[in-house]
């Protein structure tokens, strides 16, 4: 995050590996698309885009373009048809070596060749390995990994070791497409950029903290996917304290890299560690039966495609962490995620301190002071607080006010993740990834979890698809005198 | 300000002495009408207005209706007929003792009666004496003064020393009618129904405070009164201080009057005694000349009626105050009032301390975080801070957070500054209330400056009507390194 949007256009190749795959066309071609346009590319960039498919190059394009149109964004015919001039579909079977030399033809080893493994997990040993048998693996290249990155910390730490064996840590970019969203980043300029939230963002006057990433879809045609994965492994080990990380974290001296994930780090290492006892009172582990979405019946998360029918797999996770330093001690971290859930929300919510003596008659529920910063699925800051409620008396109503990022910045295109990610990784800018020892750090933590889950077979609490999970997510902030914030406001 | 809205209707008489006069048609009898219709009064509540004219009852009722509908509000016939069924006109010279036994068999002494003195002050005295020699100035009785309340230190306190002669300090009743308003009660519900606002409410993060009530109206057909008194007399010494009161003061251990006002007086001796140098540096004294006000020409001050061609009456203070207390000391406070100015507003802006360091670009002027409590035209809160322009870059960008506050309470009433304050008479609650040890507080502090522009003979400096007053107003901030709000947004 150190620089500065840069006019000088960038000159790279950029190889994307499973670029068939609905990631590739769904995600990465259209946030590739957008920069383009934006006239960020130099022509000689190239997008090469690697598959088993044996497809041509129109037929690639052509389906590619159906994709982007999926999306939100409006696509130009006329720049896609020129976009498309730097795009080369490739056909690579990546366990044949051989075929590896095309892509050693096509690249220029003395400037900037990204690989994108956007594959299933298991094709990335088989992939890296083969890169560096033709020697792509040079000074001028990075390797881009997408999530998962291992299942637990034996697995994760075996992954990383292999690809380090072939590049250093600071040509590897891990993306946590959450850390390219624009109200995430928001959060570090709110922090770091005003007097105001800083000098409050403390045990002094913080009570608790929540971070909720609800999502009302079901596992879809993932169920293979997820069966062996769950809302622990898949969102809260990665995603969920990244957020936390950032809410957390000291004010970097500057925005290196290196020093904000220096400072992430250190957030990560000071989380207290949970023992059995705290799994079994801290952690509320769900799955989603049927329910109605919307005013949809949808079908319990055991009757979905590829999923067995007894399966223990969760849906759902919610626990309180604590952080052990000077600055967090003492303050609950409520962090929760799910499918299935009411709502697509995903939002962080500062909760101050209450006033340490009551001069003013209140009514109705008082939420106090609290900031809530919204980044699914609209994203917005809002500031409650309390007001006299006008006329003859002395009454405190909670208001709030509202920053709206679409009415404030109306000139302004927001990018999406994706497309702020792939840039930095063009540019070479690590800010926004996750260091390798980040990730051990958050695998270390979560590890007691899942190992207690196991031990002492704690099964999933059934929620009905549409609620907020188990009756225990709100039992375990109720302990504390704490509301999730759907239960306040 | 210390109780609820009790449903027990009020029983009273309140004599309005000066009843023919302007303010009594059209703030106190709309004021006290919209008390009625909201059915606060028991029936027997009369009231009584005294004046002089000899005009019939219907008449004035008469005349009383057309001012009333006048203001903003809306009158129902109907109603305004009930209302006047507890209205009475009554004839009496002021000097003239004799008549005051008129009101005497009026009045009740075993109940709550009220005394509003809504005329000129030099008939202070005189009815005051004429109310104890028929003895109304009973145990139930409160007399309500209007300012201007002397004139300087002195008269102040012989008015004072007069009034005390015949009522204690507990029934009497000094109006400052922004105290009633809603954004300035709901100034001091921001800061005590808040750990948001009063954590940040110190030295340590609030770089300045600037006050400013400034009309966009001329001196009009007070001339004559206005040629005596300028700015500083008429605005400065009791509203701008009252204000300073409050945004300073040490959160009260409850709401009780005295409590309140021991504060707020803490305050008032707590300001930096200004000397000649401090008035010649720090007050800037400003006259207006002929100018336009949204398109139109108005004249300068000294061709309005009734004024001195070569007057030296200011139209327009601007002074930079200091606190010296624990929780102020060195931060300056800048407050200004004028009239001819560009606009109608009346605001208070607390300007927080810059970040210590600075890690994200900025573009354009940057305000840092700021709040602004607006009181005219509308009343508003807003929260300035900074925010990551959306893109892809680091640059921050000032945004606000909005309180509109007519948005947020729709479906409440606003009381106007008067009726409150009325009611609050009727039920015996100084808290809004001038004590005498605060006005003597406050003129102590203005009185310096009178003196030395007195001794220095420092005449006025001219500033075109609609503008923002003479140029040294900004410079006085200027050197701080500050700008007047409006001249940074």
């Amino acid at each position: 995050m150190s620089r500065i949007l840069s006019k000088t256009k960038q000159v790279f190749d950029m190889v994307i590996f499973g670029a068939t795959g609905d990631l590739a066309r769904r995600k990465l071609l259209p946030a590739i698309y957008n920069a383009f346009i934006e006239n960020n590319f130099d022509e000689s960039s190239k997008i090469y885009c690697v598959g088993r498919q044996e497809i041509s190059q129109e037929e690639y394009c052509q389906k590619a373009l159906e994709f982007a149109q999926l999306t939100k964004q409006k696509i130009d015919n006329d720049k896609w048809a020129a976009f498309t001039q730097q795009i080369e579909y490739i056909k690579i079977e990546f366990n044949n070596v051989e075929e590896y030399n095309k892509l050693y033809e096509l690249l220029d080893i003395n400037r900037t060749s990204i690989y994108y493994l956007s594959t299933a997990p298991e094709f990335f040993n088989t992939i890296i390995s083969n890169l560096a048998k033709v020697n792509l693996n040079h000074a001028n290249s990075r390797i881009v990994l997408e999530k998962p990155l291992g299942h637990d910390l034996q697995s994760s730490e075996e992954i990383n070791n292999f690809v380090a064996q072939y590049f250093t840590e600071n040509q590897i970019y891990r993306i946590d497409h959450f850390l390219g969203k624009e109200s995430v980043q928001n959060l570090m300029a709110i922090r770091f950029g005003n007097t105001l939230f800083e000098a409050l963002w403390r045990r002094q006057w913080v009570h608790s903290v929540q971070i909720t990433v609800a999502e009302d879809l079901g596992v879809g045609s993932r169920g293979d996917f997820y069966e062996n994965t769950g809302a622990l492994r898949d969102m809260l080990q990665n995603h969920l304290l990244q957020l936390l990380c950032i809410v957390a974290m000291e004010p970097p001296s500057s925005l290196d890299a290196d020093i904000i994930r220096d400072e992430k780090l250190k957030v990560l290492r000071s989380l207290k560690p949970l023992n059995e006892e705290d799994v079994i009172n801290n952690v509320i582990r769900g799955q989603y039966k049927a329910g109605t979405i919307n005013g949809e019946s949808v079908k319990a998360y055991i009757d979905e495609e590829h999923v067995l029918e007894d399966s223990h797999t969760e849906t759902f996770v919610a626990l309180k962490a604590e952080i052990q330093n000077w600055r967090w001690a003492g303050v609950p971290f409520y962090l929760r995620t799910g499918k299935r859930m009411q709502e697509k929300v995903a939002e962080i919510v500062i909760q101050f301190k209450d006033i340490p003596c009551k001069i003013f008659p209140t009514s109705g529920q008082n939420v106090g002071n609290r900031l809530i910063i919204r980044i699914q699925p609209e994203e917005t800051v809002q500031l409650f607080f309390s007001a006299k409620e006008p006329g003859d008396g002395n009454r405190l109503k909670p208001v709030y006010l509202d920053l709206d990022f679409n009415k404030m910045f109306t000139n302004s295109r927001r990018t999406d993740g994706y497309e702020r990610l792939l840039l930095d990784v063009i540019r070479g800018n690590l800010s926004l990834f996750v260091r390798r020892d980040e990730q051990l750090a958050a695998w270390k933590w979560v590890m007691p979890i899942l190992e207690s889950w196991d031990n002492l077979k704690i099964i999933p609490r059934q929620y009905a698809a549409g609620t907020w999970g188990p009756g225990g997510s709100s039992a375990l902030l109720a302990k504390d005198g704490v509301f999730w914030h759907e239960d306040i406001s």
